[in-house]
């Protein structure tokens, strides 16, 4: 993901189409760990949200856009406050130093595309 | 660490003792690092637990053993459960692919010599 | 490269022209470099199609999207067939978790760009 | 694994008791991942020796010492030649950098070992 | 950053903008670290143009665009010739493997648009 | 390297051996990589302290040991000051985040090392 990247909405096109393909291909041990992936985030002895928490602090000190992407999404659905989120990135930046900022800004962009959907709903 | 690695304690007695150099040596880059660190941690729009158990999964999937042992230990005397810390193994297992697997076991073999202390405290 | 990214095409004019430019920069570590780069792949013990395959998982496990782009390129040129394609990706994803998800997607969005430019030859 | 770390036989042993931890802990999706990791070097599309060479590989560059012992013996147990293992070695170097070295030196030592016992058979 | 990335204006844009969005939200430990990343390139026991040397291999060998071009403007600004450029991209190649290599063109192309703009003042 | 690591006497040992093992076995392009490697770090355009202290960051944020080991030698060699390899230490403790704290502790204990023995001589 470049500064100039697409909308969520793109993000989410994209994904979903070639989820699509990878699917149709029938690799029983992809498709077998997509479903796996699916059901880390449920519930359990932790909550949902706690979950998606430390998805979103993984994806981020690994540098990942997509994945920041897709957890910041699912961590503001679970109601992960503006100033939590803040303090996730900072767990992310001191565990994984300045090499996570230009990720940081693209996540605080995506967080701000989203605060802006909800305002305008 | 390798599969042979020393105790908790010596950790402790490593990590101390290393951890006192690199403050004589008044370093205020490295030195106010560490203070950040330790903030980093603090309660704040989430707690404690909660935080540590963002800086175990981070230390998880970038694959630092004495880091998973600081986390793992902080955790236990945070009152993560052992079915929290697996669930929070397991996210970074996911996310970190099969690749996490060794520092997974040694996790589990801190997580084993806390319990062993506690049951003969 | 994001999801919007160019075609293969945009991608190999700036892959040639910018070797240019390195190339003509006279560093010989560098070029040294480019030249072992190329031979690694040339058959010997193992064939051309192995070793390529081998490029592209250790491509897939280290996120390089640039480096996935070539190797299944070149995979594909030497024959390796989608449920080849797809059994590489599986070990890529196992050992590297859901982080190589977003670079698994734009690997399949090339091989399906390769495969549809075979079928309008 | 330091440069003095212990013999195959203990990693087997290590390895085996840790797994059954894991295993015992009953955490569903680390269970399942286990499960899922062992299929994915399943004879399929590709063979299982071409399998554990992307696995070795993949190990190499992301200098996970543990893994790439594992990887040795497999692919020592399916018959990949010491000239063909050097080859992988050098796709890992060439891809991973002088980083791996190390990591090189070990596998090495690991293949020493595993020809020094067939040798004593 | 793709092939097809926007100018260094772009880039400095997006940069001041988030930095701004970031340093509003007040997280403490965020601010304090950005304030401790400028630091760390002040000048010292080393020059401010070696430490930004360590800064741009740092970022190459690590694979972040965004950090290798603030660091290449970095470097040019504090006098880095060309030759000098390429010996400092040489050590991260050769550290960081081929893995590098797509970096390594995005950051000759910012290094010539720098050279570009000083050529057309 | 675990925390009760051998000494740099060990360290050069295993290395010399293995290096002549690799040599041995004559894959060539393993073989042109090692002599690359050498080639990288000589006088050009950048002294050799300089790229010795390139190398030094490279492997710190990279987090690997041995590397680390290998070039506070190396550094120690071409007069390195405790003070500059403080600096050199802060720039890849920002940069690769408090991951690399561990290896910070293990590299101030080689240089720890290499101080005792200078002073014993």
């Amino acid at each position: 993901m470049s500064n100039t990247t697409g909308s969520i909405a793109d993000f989410n096109e994209f994904r979903t189409r070639m989820n699509e393909s990878i699917f149709a291909a029938g690799n029983l041990t992809i498709n077998r760990f997509f479903a796996l992936d699916g059901r880390t985030y449920e519930a359990g002895a932790l909550g949902v949200k706690t979950k998606e928490m430390l998805g979103l602090v993984s994806s981020m000190v690994l540098r990942c856009d997509d994945c920041i992407t897709y957890h910041v999404i699912r961590c503001h659905e679970e109601g992960v406050t503006p100033e939590e989120f803040y303090e996730i990135f900072a767990v992310g930046l001191v565990v994984g130093g300045s090499i996570v900022i230009p990720h940081l800004r693209r996540a605080v962009a995506r967080l701000e595309e989203l605060e802006a959907a909800k305002g305008s709903a």
